[in-house]
């Protein structure tokens, strides 16, 4: 049982972590090999930027907000570094829908997320392997966090065969027959080369009573061992990953564990617990909006939040609009993503300061407004309301393209003004303020 | 009739025009309403950018290839000057389909087409007006040509009747009822306030015969007086578009007449001479690409082009493919439009110095190579022809936009090295290297 007292600290003081050094020693051989690869596959102009950047994954604290239990820090990896809390934009199928990578770092994102199980069935792991890993196949030089496949197969698959090995099931493409298990879910994750690879979970679906909560998160604490151990594995044995077809491989990646345990506060306990017992680079609270109440939502994060290791980053999975955003990082969570802001956009809904918009209302028609007026956003610098509308209703790929721009800066912003208040503690001042004016609504 | 010798210059010198000053001396009062409405409704800090830069329309000739009829020289309008030959990205709805305004910037396009008929349905000519005209509604502070919407009224909409006076149609989106005629079209250019305005035309079909393309034309030949006419009004008395419901108009928009007359040469002739008669600010061959043999549509350039007065424009509408481009600025053409390099772009198609590409062709699932290796714009300097063929068959947006961007980089690129080459006294040279390339096809 964990004390959430022990882990409170009582000061202001930095902590930090690092990956254990072991893993990286262990890893150096395959390091060389992957750097030796660089220097034979990329022009050399532009090594330096496409090769690893650094050697260690590691975890920064910077400032902790008096009021709350927000925090400010930094993770580096590999691919650079970026502040928390942090939002991560979904790059599903190694592309943040209807957005260039230019237009993503030039709105700030300094980590994306890619999903495993939509890569694993096109164009295919191996396949991203050999042409470098997801960084070089995407384009993309900042960092990544892929997921472990686990919700897709359990939400998107239909003709689920699950046993203690792991999970049968059918492509949602084309009804073609799949396995995934722990140790598959850390092949494919290898081979994308990402910064940051999460366990094999099975993700609790909402209800569920005590007792299959508890079996779901007994097995997902087993698949989490599971899973470190492979990964360790085919990132310190070069024979193992190349028996999975691996030609190059990140030993710089960190592993997250999931937490599960539906809404029941003493399994998640149970469930965290036993994570920590194996050990993980950062810790995840899964099984989410999924459908529970937001006060249920809540409660869960509140309670679990303060038991996660204060030294390693702690990341909301799925979560959410821009005030639950807030409102959980007033809780301590470091990391986020969710897919609102890009598949909101496509079907017409602008985040503001001042809540939502839909841009196919008509009283938008000669608006000659930005669709934020506080918002500095190339979108907002450049096109009316009335523009934007008229892209929605004619049904033009631009349409997406900017809305997408735009709610992915918003929320990027929202995060950068998230870190800055608690480096100046101010936090839960532009908490109110933030939440005030979202309630407020437009004009 | 033309005697074409006597309008071609045997010298290298440089010629000029500019619009008649008469034309923007009666606009004078107009000119300053509009800038007073800058000053009211443009915040400061953009008003020069987003006032009107030239009280003048301008063409001067730079250069003449010394063994074609091909030539270099510059367009200036009162937003900003483009180098010709030019293509120019047809932007239907006020957006080139898949691209933002910055892409088009970044790309080198100096000047986008908008489509009078679309942009009269939705969101409609007055709403733009009301906003600004479409250069602010688009947020595009370079150059506009809008066309007559003749061509779309005659191949996208059911039920036209035409008469002396116009066209009445049926809307392709919802079928309701509208008219347009050469007044019309002018109002409506003029409350878009495009910088280079189209004359209202009939489109004569393919195949006409000789009778049909005669009557054709010499209808589009009166209402090409009718269009000039209505615009000159339309821009000098302002109780005339005030009572077209237009607030704000463009004083120094270029007019263009449009040579009709099928294949048949003496009829190309006849419809050229007499909009020379009336005077246009440039000259366009409309009614080719429309079905007929390559060889017939260049037959018609190669009589045509060297009958168009010398010191306006010559504008050659909707053609075409690279290939095309290169042999029409070898008979004297000035000025290009096509859908071509952004409709193939969604459907996977792309433009190479090696031909044409289909994206989605299985060999490429695992190239690491650029689309084309002899391009620099952003997709080939960051993207493989594997992640493009991912996107494509992914159905991603992603898919469309860099397809887009690589096919009008391509197309504008072409046209730089196309003017460079005339400057430089190779253009005979680039086009027998250009074409062969492209004829070679990819390895």
């Amino acid at each position: 049982m964990l004390d959430p007292r022990r882990i409170v600290l009582s000061s202001d003081r930095t902590q930090s972590y690092t990956r254990d050094p072991s893993v990286a020693t262990s890893a150096n051989r395959q390091l060389a090999l992957v750097r030796l690869k660089c220097l034979l596959t990329i022009p050399p102009d532009r090594q330096d930027k496409r090769c690893l950047m650094s050697d260690q994954f590691s975890f920064d604290l910077h400032h902790r907000d008096h009021h709350t239990r927000a925090r400010a820090g930094r993770v580096t990896t590999a691919h650079g570094s970026f502040d928390t809390p942090a939002f991560m934009p979904v790059g599903t199928q190694g592309t943040v829908k209807a957005l260039t990578q230019q237009m993503l770092e030039e709105a700030g994102a300094g980590i994306i997320l890619g999903n495993t199980y939509h890569l694993y069935l096109r164009p295919g792991h191996l396949i991203i392997n050999k042409l470098g890993g997801l960084h070089r196949f995407a384009g993309w030089e900042r960092a990544i966090l892929t997921d472990s496949g686990g919700f897709q197969v359990f939400s998107l698959t239909s003709l689920r065969k699950m046993t203690e090995e792991g999970v049968e099931f059918q492509s949602h493409i084309d009804g073609s027959r799949h396995f995934l298990s722990p140790e598959k879910s850390m092949e494919i994750q290898a081979a994308l080369g990402s910064d940051i690879v999460m366990c094999f979970d099975e993700c609790t679906p909402f209800p569920a009573t005590r007792e299959e909560a508890t079996k779901s998160l007994e097995l997902t604490g087993r698949w989490a061992g599971k899973s470190k151990e492979h990964l360790l594995k085919l990132q310190s044995e070069p024979a193992v990953a190349e028996r999975a077809g691996i030609n190059i491989v990140n030993p710089t990646q960190a592993l997250f564990g999931i937490v599960q345990g539906s809404t029941y506060l003493d399994l998640r306990e149970r469930s965290l617990s036993g994570l920590i017992g194996i050990g993980f680079d950062g810790y995840a609270i899964g099984g989410l909006s999924v459908g529970e109440e937001k006060s249920a939502m809540f409660e869960v994060i509140s309670n679990v939040a303060p038991m996660m290791p204060e030294d390693r980053p702690r990341y909301l999975m799925g979560v959410g609009t821009p005030e639950d955003l807030v409102n959980a990082v007033a809780e301590g969570i470091d990391m986020f993503d969710c897919v609102l802001p890009t598949r909101n956009a496509r079907n017409g809904q602008l985040f503001t300061n001042r809540g939502r918009i839909n841009i196919d209302n008509a009283r938008y028609r000669d608006d000659p407004r930005p669709a934020d007026e506080a918002c500095t956003c190339p979108v907002c610098s450049r096109y009316s309301r009335a523009y934007l509308r008229h892209l929605y209703t004619t049904g033009e790929i631009l349409s997406s393209v900017l809305n997408s721009l735009h709610n992915i800066s918003f929320y990027l912003d929202t995060m950068r003004r998230i870190r800055q208040s608690i480096s100046l503690g101010g936090f839960d001042e532009f908490r109110y303020s933030f939440l005030g004016e979202a309630a407020r609504g437009q004009d």
